[in-house]
């Protein structure tokens, strides 16, 4: 038995219930026509230039099946169109049963990936490689793993899994409760000494405040560029910029992502690339296998 | 208690998983900052003119919870920028915690209706309500049920929800397997009456092929707006037009899609409106209750 | 590793739960008095002649605990009394957990196809092979797929699988909805063109007027033969007879079906042949592996 | 909230499963044509007399959907053909969806515990009420719980529900283990003290042995009713008659039990009861609710 | 593949659970710096004398994620402080990431295995291996299977397992419903034969009213050794010692123990060896694989 | 109904697989011998000097199966031997059948909370309550979220709760990997700029080898006091104390603890207040509700 990473139980188990969502109780066109002797060949091409991710998903898919996949590309790559991704071998109809489950996960991952490259690639031009690109918690319901590990491999930063890996004190929570530097006081008390606290403000006082007060992250929300500029000189003349890891968010895009990158905060983060990305057109294509081949 | 419908039982069941995803040991920066007794109104605003769906789940995640919730909107209505969706009243710690479940949910369940309502409208408009939008098996797992869902709000047609509900022989069955004609009779002799099959065809001729062995529906696949019309002309020859459903595929979108509503076929399927539909932006404003309320 | 079949995973898991099922926190008995090192061979035989199903859900359980089974004799085939269905060798102690719950589902899977088989054999005879038995959704609760592979096996048509993949208006839609003819087209315009839509009716108007309607499939429930007769004339008289599939149902048994078979139907369908299927008696017989084998 | 007894967790879970099975992504017919607003009356009636069990697992389902059901009749009781069992009002919508689910379960439990009732009255009379009818572990997959709790209701004996709650050395284990005397007194050192040790016999003097290794109860397995006599004549010559309950099994049915229960064994176990139970005829007639009603 | 057996399924199940408890969505330390081909070798080592437990369910993890386990060691052995327990073998970063779940499991299960076998070593040496030491229902929440096997690689007694194995007849049940002799009688006729019936009762005379209706066991609870040494000196008086097996209960513990093995009971039973057990100490050091090894 | 807090999913199906898991197919005794008619009330009292966690769970138990519970004691608070923590009304059945589950639980929890409660008052007042007592990876499977909100509630910290939520780079991940100044370097760069980086060192010469590579925490593993008073002494005079947390762990036990609190450390983990708590005694008593009750 080829050896498992133990974190590919939980893909497994995801993949499982994909499959399931689309097989039903089973795939009655293929059962009827198919002989299940049969063996065939997969190639899975991507038709259009993107950065891939969701190989690794796949392979452990083809696996779960008892079936062989090769590849030539890795996670992360870059391919131009018409780039071959996996060779799959084994049944015909398990080729045909796995192939939409196959198809839907491999698109979107490589979707979230290519989205987040193109910014990537911006921000490391702007900044010379100093600024991230991080998505959000805005991520599809099911998906945030698969989506957060598309933005790696898109060379992006996948901020918080989850709502208990860090703190991050939104304007709701001071409408709701404390001051700024009583919530962080708080909240720092509370919470564990291995969790960052991230504060999210609006105006560059706010974000002053939120650095006397102790926070290790400050999120300039909402603020147009030349206001950014304005809390990160303003952190400066008070020797607090470099007590504090700087990320900006809200409405920023391809086309306005530059002069964010520009403003010298850290990091720069943007839902859109997992909440709207676009699939990547990747397909299958299926041959019958040499005669004389098992 | 209120009347549950039986099949909202899986949607629980998957909005419970959605917000453990979400929550994992729990929100350490509402439980650190939010008083438990606290209670608070949110109110959730579409950003953008839309087609709704999702507003049901909204509602049965709101009542998992134990909140409440009220709207004037209803799934599938067309609203307009700034329109007040939900309003949401409970503990103010636990509309922080569902917040972004609900919202990721609802954004791109409306993101699919409103692709899909978009499609609709031009196919409306040019078929005199004739030709049908369908989408495809090509939805991102493990949301086939709710970007389905979504589909029919925005007036389309869910097409297939599994391998298992209708035959479709594709190109790689045909490959791999025998004629078209013997193809869609053994399909016929073994699958059960209550399945309709449907045989993907790629040039007329093929068309007239399935139709005389009985295909009760025919997809014209990656073809021409002219090469459908040699088809659905040959079948009308024939004498077969009006015992098969026509259905269009490939590469159809927004730009070309009047062109094939023109052709003359029933149905034209797009696989975009669900596997890249653009999240709807859609937020929510949490404020405290008023003072005397509970 | 073998390959798999995709649509194994489920019937693994249900496997494994029925497994669960006997075993609690483990066979005591067997686990007090048996080396664990101990090998045997089991022959599990099949009692009564019988048309067998199950066989390939035998071999993934028995695959499942990582012990080897052959066999003669294929799933759908009829044997005699005395036949060997399978040989399983592994350790002692494994046969003995999964002996139950495999006899169990095989037992009661060759009774279904048994009963179907019986009938089918009837049909065949008295319509030159026209006429299809079909089961309805009247199975034992948590069984549905097995009793519907196993009416397969035994030559009968599984009818609708669940709620979602076939429209049939029954009388109590009718009752609480609209007429047969509105109920028919709202049908229609409501649910995906892939489904067929069938419809129940109790005298032979009622299935003219469902034709006219446009079902695709005609139910002629609980009518005595002699009316089914009328009903098939009136539709014949009226041209509607090749549109549309007719299935009768209701009190029909091995001795009245052939009266039903001769009324000129499609399909008759069976409720008994999956709720009330009488399980086929088969054991199996453990007995210590040869000394020098493994 | 009105109590719910721990125990119905587990039948909750169960039922959501076998609503899942027969609904699939939801009842199209009903969607397509029932106004959610719609109110009904569902009679649940019996149509053949019978012994009844499943109506607690009825009115689990139908306030699991926030439903109300009334009776008059109680599980366990035995009706007359035309029965009512149950009179459920909610949505008419829901009432369709949980129908055959809740009538699948009722008519197999029913049929269950008729056919205990059957054996037991026999028992009753042919033995002052002495012997037991029990049922095996020759259960329907997944359904060892509704069953045996069938069994019950029938008046009859659960006997072991799992391989963990009692000792039973049969044939398999002593050719592959011990002698019976080795393997009682291994078992009664190794197994819990709160367990019983069961030993399967099929010849008189193999039973003297084992109540003379100290077996609480011994099956006599496959013997002829003369047989089994003089077994119970030997334990009682060798005074060991009282010091074990005495089990018959194998071939015993409805035609041959008087002749068993007449022979002085204290328990009879019948698979047939449980794996081969013909269902009941139950139905649901839906009406809808008096226009006034809520 | 190596047969399975079928046992061994759950134990996988709640393996596979306890992985996800640790993992989360990954190990971000070992993935982030170690090489995913590194090869290493792991020696688990007991750093206390102590008798061993788990090491099945360490070698079934092992097994799991695809990597090799020696071991010298048996459970329920006794081993001196530095002893080897198992060398694992693997990629380095599959042995980070099941350490700390191998430990937490195997540490655990040792140390209820210590606390049973020193009770047991002082019972067997207090009562010539007559007297038992059984665990109760007293085990942490989710680890019943586990500390039970514990208890008996301890050399101890399950007890019941469950609420469903046997019948004990409590203070509460007692002060809630009828007295001692019409509650055993009741239990009697209602639950299967193959269950026994324990009464625990505070009194020497109600000892003798619990074997004289008929109680299998008596459980002596909460009574001081002199009380049942009387308790079992009246019961031999009556001539019903020989019926009944007889548990003591209650502020038992290793300081005390050897009074009550005294006393003449058969069983003694201690919560505090699952409750309560102390962790052994024991670790795992990692050290890369030599460098020519795979 | 009740709001509910969304984190309290996770703690009900948990709750529901402990109950399970105690029941297995029922209360056979109480099913036997109390009217289900019949309410009762249940006190749990604390019979010795404890800090309380896990009545939240308790109630949340309570609340799933419809009884009543109040309490004057809170999660978190000290108790004095015989304090009433909460009073149950309900079911006589539900309340015995709730009892053990409901009583592990807490005397678990209560146990955990109880021993850090007691580490917690010692390094308050030896550090004027500037040293945090934290816990560690070394829960019992199954239990890490209890046991680690039963620390928060003894006044602990939680630490990491996973593998994903902190970095800690440990000796094993150095002698499989790169040089520690390198690791952290890569973990910064591959990881999330929301986590924290730990790394575990075992000389003072490291401890400021981990601040100059940009460690957020350093954690002094197996150190002795002098030598960890020695590695915080050199970081002061490198000026890098205040860049980093300090964390001391190894072999730290009530007896030794203030010795570790006086060396300037910032936190003190320490495993056995997880993995060896000691169950505090809670019991249940019983009691029939008065009559006019209902």
């Amino acid at each position: 038995m080829m050896p498992l990473d133990p974190e590919d139980f939980a893909v497994e188990d995801a993949l499982r219930s994909f499959l399931a969502e689309d097989l039903g109780h089973g795939d009655i066109t293929t059962n009827a026509l198919i002989d299940p002797a049969r063996k065939a060949v997969g190639h899975v091409i991507c038709n259009e230039p993107a950065t891939i991710a969701g190989l690794e998903e796949a392979r452990i898919l083809v696996r779960l099946v008892g079936c062989q996949a090769d590849s030539q590309v890795a996670d992360g790559e870059r391919v131009k169109s018409g780039s071959r991704l996996l060779r799959i071998t084994g049944p015909a109809g398990s080729l045909l049963k796995i192939e939409r489950t196959l198809l839907n996960l491999l698109s979107h991952m490589s979707g979230v990936a290519t989205a987040t490259a193109n910014l990537v690639e911006i921000a490391r031009r702007n900044s010379r490689g100093r600024v991230r690109i991080a998505c959000t918690r805005k991520t599809l319901p099911g998906l945030r793993y698969f989506e957060k590990k598309a933005v790696e491999l898109g060379g992006g930063d996948t901020h918080r899994m989850r709502l208990d890996d860090a703190v991050l004190i939104k304007d709701n929570h001071l409408a709701l409760g404390r001051s700024l530097a009583r919530s962080v006081q708080t909240a720092r008390s509370k919470v564990s000494f291995t969790k960052k606290i991230e504060v999210e403000v609006t105006v560059p006082t706010q974000a002053v405040e939120a650095a006397v007060a102790g926070a290790d992250i400050i999120l300039l929300d909402n603020m147009k560029p030349e206001m950014i500029r304005k809390g990160v000189a303003l952190l400066k003349e008070k020797g607090l910029r470099d007590h504090v890891i700087l990320e900006a968010s809200g409405r920023i895009r391809k086309e306005n992502l530059s002069s964010y990158v520009k403003t010298g905060v850290d990091v720069i983060s943007v839902g859109a690339i997992t909440h709207s990305a676009r699939s990547i057109d990747i397909s299958m294509e299926i041959t019958p296998a040499a005669a004389r081949g098992k």
